[in-house]
């Protein structure tokens, strides 16, 4: 497996659907599971050290400590999409704003379509195939926002 | 000991000075530990399990995960201390917005020495000699506020 | 009695609901009024000066001064809940960001269980058998969690 | 004497001195006390309720609960002046969200000066000699702001 | 007549009605009337100057120039009523943070009764009838509030 | 004269230099001069209603009513300056928020220079000779970028 | 062709139907077109460096690099609409904080009707008939507000 | 050369001083350019287009389209570090609120070292040498953090 997909709450799920809509368009394997920064943190720590995936995505709302907890567990890149709610700058600042020494790299609010290319994009610095396949979809990204 | 202060960086001591005071002032044991939720996760970790303390207190800026790391570990009352930066808003919100399950009850930024009233407020529930000297306590910080 | 609620509005109680859940599962006597820092201060007064609770939950929207105002008539630990309406910082930063001496621990927007559950891990600090449900509380949450 | 000045804290008088030099430029009586809404309600609450001022104007900052506490006392118009700080929105939305029923007028951070032109105004409702002293203000004002 | 209501648009009829209730009930005569600081500059300006009222009343949303534009032409007391949007800070921050010299006294967001009632509180400074149906007011308050 | 700055105040003027130092680098004719939306209306007023300039510049702070009322007098372009101070927010939203009818065109904060440029820019529409001064402006700018 | 607006995606349409019947109302010639400063950058450039259009309109949410990169590719006076979504001050911000010597002129957020309002007041710097069709808008919104 | 580290401007240096610093000690190849935007759009275009690098670091303040811009002309991974300012929002939110289809990755406000670890992470996705690096490194992080 490629990618580990990690929701804080399985209402996050529609964002995490994104993400893997464009993992099934690229043929990239990846999982999606459930762990929580804060109700099940022995079951992350766990899903984190074990897992060989060579990318993680954190998808997390409110005080969004999740990608940053799995940041806390791995060297392997990690992306945190913040999930929108009544506030939003909560899940924004809570996971771009980590300190030194621990980086995570955030995409927009719910857009996990982003997590999920920055991953492809990640993966294809040694992958000249699947850099292609990115060359490609931009390509029918830009003739599709040309034919409108 | 009763209360245990962690800071999420040796650079939050001057919040953790004000909580210091105070305790030092009621005659409370306490103890004060460096251990980030994102560098030193298992310590952080170990630290909270393996004490003794009857409330915690979690002092952190920026990304502020500290008091949740802290509040997944332990069913003690756990106390976050935002700490000023740039933006304030980000350790505010990542503290106080904790998912449902796990509480964390934040005092304002920078507030060390209102973190340690509301612990040692939680002490004196069981502790009536501790809340007499919260009596006398309030009592002097009127007198001095109306000398004034 | 051993938790008073208070809400600034009856508007307040779809909030207030999620604490008295908490309270019912864990066998918690508590008591839910409406009293006002603004529209009824000395009721407001009256109930915390009278009240043999061991905690007080305060619960309010806009300039939400009820926490901060019970706070004010009481040593027993205060919780604050900001509630949420059309600007949501207003509710956070005037529960949060009390002036030293007089603490409050704010808990996320309309978070009335984590006030619950904060309550309980108050009184469990001397309550070994409440400690006991606590823990199992966390299980069964943990359960939850897991099985989605 | 007409107009109560009243302070959250005695670190705010540079606010309330803005306001001291405009009340002696009009030659109006006033009083400045300090009593906090959070550390001396009881004085606060006494102060009100006992005064002949026909306006109050209340000075603070933070959780800045201090106007709204004092128009929960009175019916006469309460003006309220958010003192600048660390995150600045706090005392805003603290003095200006204030619920149906118990108004306050907030005017800008800082502005001492403002709060107490609004308190003349108010008072030169029924006081012809007083409304032309403002008539006369403000040609003053508007010559000084020509003149450079 | 006693107060003069400005609204910036037509579409703020809402926010002037909560205030119509208030005068209505109080038997206070009041004039509502739409004029722009933007669009109808001069209408604005002679509607002020015009005017015989003791109080006015601003409300606007987005850029609410309307209630600092109405105290630049008179030295009557101004009361600013932000009214509610897809940004909120903009009206809020619009009216509150005058310059000093020309003070607006600002309530809550769309708080047209806040604003009402301010004004008769200001009127009753020297009106003791007022002043005893402000108190009556109060109580009937209390009492609806009290009987939830 | 092809441009009016006006500034709300002379503590503005730092922004206005900017603009200045543009202005005469083009050798474009302009004018100063402080006149506030709410110290001295009718001078405001009365400076953009005789005023001969192509277009304004307003410049401004806090409650930043300026531009807005600038705009209200004439249907030459407005450009507005949000000045910086305590808040930030509330110059930009000032300036920016207008309402429909009424345009003013807002530049960033403390971006006199900006304002400068674009008024240029608009007088360039239809003068080739500054046309080609900008697009001179533009290469000196891209050089000094590209030598450091 | 006089004015180029340009939308970074076709989900902007309603706010730049706005801009379009007010260059109906006024008879300006205008072209509306998608191109994304992310998406199709060359498009973007290609359409900005080829047009010869007067003014350019750049309408866009979220990170809003639109209007500033319109205003990297030429020196005709561009004006840019941030378009409304979940944050708001993303777009508001992203359009209005250009750094200096690249001068965007920022509208209010979905304001696309005051971008075409002075995009032709731009126009009307040397052009008296549209002068005077800017002067009979005026009247007729002026007599719209005030038959309220 | 593996990672190109782009400025928006000089001045954003000190940022870029903290990824150089990593870099050198991880023995990576890096180059340090500035390129605007706004300013050099084709310079910067140039500069990525013709790069070899295998991962992009975008710093940028105020509208930092630089980040955005970048990823619009590559589909290398790209990093984006907000500065810090007067408003700090702004950039934060430029760099992150990205559209759908064209990733950034954001660091927090002047995250300049988290950037160059987050570049490493992505280059030791297939470089175990460089993953046994950055293994030492947190080693050595967390020794210096408990040391204290």
């Amino acid at each position: 497996m490629k990618i580990q997909i990690i929701m804080g709450s399985s209402s996050d799920m529609p964002v995490a659907e994104k993400a893997k809509a464009i993992f099934e368009e690229f043929g990239i394997m990846y999982d999606i599971k459930v762990a929580s920064a804060h109700r099940t943190p022995d079951v992350l720590q766990n899903l984190v050290e074990k897992s060989d995936a060579d990318v993680f995505i954190g998808i997390a709302g409110l005080s969004a400590a999740l990608p940053g907890t799995i940041a806390a567990h791995t060297i392997k890149p990690v992306i945190g999409v913040p999930v929108s709610g009544k506030v939003n700058l909560d899940a924004i600042l809570s996971i771009i704003q980590m300190p030194p020494g621990v980086p995570v790299g955030a995409v927009g609010l719910d857009r996990g379509e982003n997590a999920a290319l920055l991953a492809i994009e990640i993966l294809a610095v040694h992958d000249t195939k699947l850099e292609k396949k990115l060359l490609q979809y931009r390509k029918t990204m830009r003739k599709k926002a040309l034919s409108k």
